[in-house]
């Protein structure tokens, strides 16, 4: 009996201690869908969700791997709040009754193999990748049917706001790529790639530049033998994506005047398209990831990429800028795999650019804030 | 008891025939998220939905206007059918113990509103709006500042396929607009629009054109009086929107190579801004939808738009095409409405051609057949 006291007493004063703890400033994220008020961010970074579910037994918030359970009202209403995030963009979902559904009340992004809710934690760098008044450049869709994978594909191409206006001037482009589970929405989308070259061009901190997003996910069609079909991303990438670019764009097609970067599984990706073909790339990025990925042991430089970075001074000689970053708070493997890669670099001498996003872990903050450093650095 | 016995055996045959009635051909939809087997469409145009949801009492699928239940196996999975639906497009959504969400197997689309679900009913004549092997234009998302909103806005432009690779030649333009509780992401969306062009782009059957999708919500700044804010879609068409495009893009900047149309509330907005600006627009395309909504009462000429059609040689003379379309299923109030403004134009001697979507209501497929048909008669 005096235990059921203790109990309830301690669970009654938690109870008090959570609810005054959450600071009452919750505002709408900025990317709910138009007139939707919930869900709301407060200046601590919660997240604030709110769903009518009047026959509901039990309504999750399922975000950054916890689910919080969320309080009915009387009225049917549940309403629930996670603990701080870190600020950018998540994705999450609701959780009604054992049913994993994104949030109606926010617009909706591809990510970790689905399209589901996001929600935006405001950051004190937002102006960065800001929606701002601007001159603003356009994202194209391009749709296309690739011969090597036999099924129609689609990338997302920025021009600069100027693009259009100066018909006889040619410009450099950064093929950009997204991560696992994730796809060519992932950069115009969430990634806010087009605002954060905006903002960097008008303020003349980055050379107009074009940049292409096309889907890292690719396979040669299904063969009568089965198995698992071969990825033939570099492949689509050298002899469909970039020739169908420089034919329908205004490029500069040589490798002084193209770029290539990508985030997490793009960065490996990229890295080895990058190595593999410096007859057509002067510039290299990878955010939050390496192709030596997941090890982080040492590497060797005889084997490692057919041996691409066995003379360091002829990588010097060739990649302009060779650029990593990776946020303060990504889990393992990133910063062991990105660290061993780096000790390597220094072994070899080959210069390097590295950048670290305060307090934030393997998410698009992150690279929003890496496509912000590195595009500054290109075609210069 | 008696009755009671009838009533179950009623029951039991009537569950019967409709498990019979069901034709077990379901095959996923096309819009579904990738690698989503469910939600799935049978031959009869029946919807079939599933979602794991172990510990919910009541799952329903909640599409044209009707509630389905679902049915729960051991593993927590909820499956359930519609009755057959009509070709084409449709909005859905599923409930969850009271939870109006949507489905997580399928892309999500805009329209009633809010971000939903969406689920295509193969139709006979779906080649006029499939992603086939042609030459593929080019759906730019163009950013704005708006001074007269006072706020950003967005629209997408499809640019034809020979747009890119011929920098000396200018184009027509079709300004074309989505419906109520819908936005600009529309008509690119779940309309097609690009894909309808480039079919008949290939086909030889249109002319190429640039086809312009803005937001037909615009209101001015609240102001501090209160009162609801004014609808100011015209002034922004006229005074921001087309002109920015005439800037960007290289168009044919007269009413002869200018176009105007849109689907219900956007035929009703459209044909007021071309009736009110015959110095801008030559063609007209109204798809279910007239300015004289919802009313069916006979239109007097003299009042209607200003007396706009009061003088029928004066727009024959500067209407080239007078297009209007209408499913032959959608309900009260667009034939009434639809058929006073006839009555109108022919009382007036004014030429026009009108279409009938067979057996489609007050939904896409009556539009992307309208805009199939009308981009043929355009700037020819």
């Amino acid at each position: 009996m005096k235990n059921t006291f203790v109990l309830i007493a301690a669970l009654f004063i938690c109870g008090i201690c959570t609810a005054q703890d959450v600071v009452e400033d919750f505002k709408p994220s900025s990317v709910n869908q138009p007139g939707k008020q919930y869900p709301q961010v407060n200046s601590e970074g919660r997240v604030r969700a709110q769903i009518l579910a009047p026959e509901a037994n039990n309504v999750r918030l399922d975000i950054g791997g916890v689910k919080y359970e969320m309080v009915k009202d009387e009225n049917g209403v549940w309403t629930g709040e996670s603990e701080p995030q870190d600020v950018g963009f998540h994705y999450y979902q609701l959780n009604v009754d054992g049913a994993s559904v994104p949030d109606p009340g926010t617009k909706y992004f591809y990510g970790a193999g689905r399209w589901g809710s996001g929600i935006e934690i405001p950051a004190d760098d937002r102006n960065i990748y800001a929606l701002k008044d601007v001159p603003h450049g356009l994202v194209s869709e391009q749709n296309y049917f690739s011969e090597i994978t036999q099924s129609f594909r689609r990338c997302f191409v920025y021009t600069p706001a100027e693009y259009t206006n100066n018909p006889e001037k040619r410009y450099p482009v950064l093929y950009l790529q997204h991560g696992s589970f994730e796809d060519e929405t992932g950069w115009p989308g969430q990634g806010q790639a087009n605002c954060i070259l905006d903002n960097l061009i008008a303020a003349n901190k980055a050379v107009p530049m074009i940049i292409v997003m096309d889907n890292g996910y690719a396979y040669k069609p299904q063969t009568s033998g089965g198995g698992r079909p071969a990825m033939v991303f570099e492949e689509v990438m050298l002899n469909e994506i970039i020739p169908m670019i420089d034919n329908r764009f205004r490029t500069i097609a040589d490798r002084e005047h193209r770029a290539i970067a990508g985030l997490s599984m793009g960065a490996n990706q990229t890295m080895r398209i990058c190595m593999n073909n410096l007859d057509k790339f002067a510039y290299y990025g990878g955010f939050s990831g390496t192709s030596n990925y997941p090890s982080s042991d040492e590497i060797n430089v005889e084997t490692f990429l057919n041996g691409a970075f066995k003379n360091g001074k002829s990588v010097n000689d060739q990649i302009k800028v060779f650029w990593l970053g990776l946020g303060t708070k990504e889990p393992e493997p990133f910063p062991g795999s990105v660290g061993a890669f780096r000790n390597m670099l220094e072994k070899q001498g080959i210069d390097y650019v590295y950048y670290e996003s305060p307090e934030t872990a393997h998410e698009w903050q992150t690279w929003r804030r890496s496509l912000h450093q590195y595009a500054q650095l290109l075609f210069k």
